[in-house]
């Protein structure tokens, strides 16, 4: 007969320490498979315990198949094989080290926006009123593009804002581009070739190539993406930014525009993914018409999100689909979930709808406004302006700053780095860098605090007058 | 000399509509490619406005690409084709229809959790909290995993709770469990073959699908999915739930764990996906321990989510990498941005550590053991009760309705549609159903309210005597 002792149970209940001590004994091999365990009543008088808790631990051993029944006949132990790995898990103590990102005092590399300019007591205020308004709706699961109230108040937005005409049903929201991105290869196909900029933004070749699909980066010249180069890369689906480049910062015209999109128009097959990331942010003058708001073919897929309007740490991001893919979408991979939170999609359409979005972004366009100008006045004063040429200024959050010097520009950035200042240069965004490339650095000013300006240009030039 | 009546403005200030009045003459043709624009001070004379507007009107032209200009000698119209669509854009007036969820009183296949179990004001207030002390901690972007904080409270929640024994840095949070799926199959390989189960949940077959990866439905017997049949299917990744299958409600017993254990140790390409999706809900006896504590090899990643224990709508889950994947993810992956919002992920951890979380899942719990006796209860005093056998009721959630029945499912499900009922038979979850699935029922009672047990249950006794 099986006997245990009860005395140092620590929070166990009685039930729960007896499963122990009978597993134990049975992957210890005390119990050996096929043996018979004693009737639930005569272990209970046997342990001083009562039924129900040897029940309930033969229960869970039952359960868990460390024993099995046999009718009218009792419970026994179980054969799972002796040659088991029955040594204690020894989890490995070694920890995985992450980036420790040292602070740079002024980093002109950075996308995320200032903490200090999120809408924090507003975005409070609608969150709690969602919060207290909203419960069933909250926990209703929409449709898998959104709620439709938020996309519809996008759809406004986009109206307004971009001149586009576009209905709430077209539009999916989901959490980040990254995401969206991923989504728009499943909808566009594993088998098709896509383009990406040369230079460009490295995250987008990342991904589709984490996706494993046929990626090309196809070259570029003042008006954008070159049409040649990208009939000659045999591409499907070009993924551009027609509106602001990053990072040469480059419209693409309308003359190009109107090529792009003859270029889709020539094949079933083709696409445009316009990532109109920061369209909002343009200083000067009116914000450039999206490609989207002249398609007539529907071959122009629209992307955009809400990281540098609000944040990037709440992703949210939308893409407006052609009818016709929004409609295969929906026939196809309508199983899968919104990816956004209700709480915030929620949130986000009372911001929107409120007119706190508009507002919000008139705010952060003055105070951009400010930030470059702030930034051009110190370089003007600065013995830097003298060594200096800046490009692309007006279409907002960043521009580039050519440089007359002989240092190459990995040690450029090096010197930077050891006096607290991150910057990137134009030529580490090719994949295969042009000698017109070198010497021009991105200045990207959404992140850099003002205070801070004036000695970042000065620590700058120091770097450039150390070594020459 | 260009003329234009400056009477009708609506909202556009005197530049934007100079700027529309000279670019409808562009594409209209009236103004040709080449032809030289007025000079700003000339045009700006003759049409009563400041050179200020003319020099605004056509700095926008220009960025849009509609003119260029020619230093010293002025601005000129650009040539983009005249084979240009120029019809307006006329979108076509199709709305896309969606399915209309019509409201069933009683939904027995719904695996969302009901708006009233939610804790609002908990959540609230620490959203509350969040908000006001957390502002430069919100705004920072955490590490692809997620933040490190939440991660902690959710190794803390599965060390208590599963008897798992991991590091934070091996979570990886992201919204939704068919998000991280996606990150798997990127990360164990699109050439690899993943086998599901069968009978099993369709989603998790569609997601591999879509992203066109090899996917293998494997049979499964009483005890969980097949070792011969796995064997046989070539599979590199095997995507179960051990701990409580849908739809059976299979627990794999012990023996079986070792074999799949074993299964994975016999190739490195081998894999483990353990979907653990609600294990809290075990409403008999302790929780069945997780897979991933037994492995001592490194092979299982193990998938749970807070759709079951807070509420699908908030989509947030997480994935526990062997420490080789989970460096291998931090080498290859780690450029992708968590897809959890902040804010939620630091309301989250709040819940947890406040030990908020583990007494909603015993709220939670208990009202399932409510919800289940109850049914079952309806089910006893109804006449049902002679045609029905119930099996897997300790499980958590939902249990299989074997129904005596001559009907076939289909007929027995649309007769419940017909009268407010919403459910599913255990054949629509094989590939091919074997004829003992036949009518067997999943009787999930997650979302159904209580009140409406009894009539639910008499409403199906009654579609099946009708015909009977």
């Amino acid at each position: 007969m099986l006997t245990y002792s009860f005395d140092n149970l620590g929070e166990d209940s009685l039930y729960e320490h007896l499963y122990k001590c009978i597993r134990q004994d049975i992957t210890d091999g005390v119990l050996t498979a096929g043996s018979r365990l004693p009737s639930k009543r005569s272990l209970a008088g046997n342990l001083g315990v009562s039924t129900i808790t040897v029940e309930t631990a033969y229960g869970q051993l039952l359960s868990e198949g460390y024993i099995y029944s046999v009718p009218k006949k009792g419970y026994y132990v179980s054969d799972f094989s002796s040659n088991i790995v029955s040594e204690q898990k020894n989890l490995s103590q070694e920890t995985i080290s992450f980036d420790s990102d040292s602070s740079f005092y002024a980093d002109f590399s950075s996308n995320q926006t200032r903490p200090e300019n999120f809408p924090f007591s507003v975005w409070a205020k609608l969150m709690r009123e969602t919060l207290c308004d909203k419960n069933s709706e909250l926990m209703a699961k929409p449709p898998c593009g959104g709620m439709l109230g938020l996309r519809a108040a996008i759809a406004g937005h986009l109206s307004q804002f971009r001149g586009m005409n576009v209905q709430p049903e077209q539009i999916f929201i989901g959490a980040g581009t990254e995401y969206l991105y991923g989504l728009l290869i499943q909808l566009l196909g594993f088998d098709k070739t896509y383009a990406v900029e040369n230079p460009g933004y490295e995250k987008i070749f990342q991904i589709y190539s984490s996706y494993h699909v046929n990626c090309c980066p196809v070259d570029m010249d003042h008006q954008g993406i070159r049409i040649d180069k990208l009939e000659e890369s045999g591409a499907d689906v070009v993924h551009i930014s027609p509106s602001h480049h990053f990072p040469t910062g480059i419209i693409t015209p309308i003359s190009r525009r109107y090529e792009l999109l003859s270029w889709a128009a020539r094949a079933d097959s083709r696409y445009i993914i316009e990532d109109d990331y920061d369209s909002e942010f343009r200083l000067v003058g009116k914000p450039i018409p999206a490609l989207q708001s002249i398609d007539i073919t529907d071959k122009v897929i629209y992307i955009n999100t809400f990281s540098k309007s609000l944040t990037s740490t709440m992703r949210i991001s939308y893409m407006v689909l052609p009818l016709t893919l929004a409609r295969e979408f929906l026939s196809r991979m309508d199983f899968y979930s919104c990816t956004v939170s209700n709480f915030e999609q929620f949130t986000l359409m009372r911001f929107i709808e409120e007119g706190y979005f508009e507002k919000h972004i008139n705010r952060m366009r003055n105070y951009y406004h400010k930030q470059r100008d702030c930034l051009l006045e110190a370089i003007r004063n600065s013995p830097l302006f003298s060594l200096v040429t800046i490009r692309e200024e007006d279409a907002g959050l960043h521009f580039l700053m050519e440089i007359k010097t002989a240092i190459p520009d990995r040690i450029v950035i090096q010197k930077a780095v050891e006096k607290g200042i991150r910057l990137t240069c134009l030529s580490q965004y090719y994949t295969d860098a042009p000698d017109f490339a070198e010497h021009i650095f991105i200045i990207n000013y959404s992140y850099i605090q003002t205070e801070y300006i004036k000695k970042a240009i000065d620590d700058l030039y120091s770097c450039l007058i150390e070594e020459s």
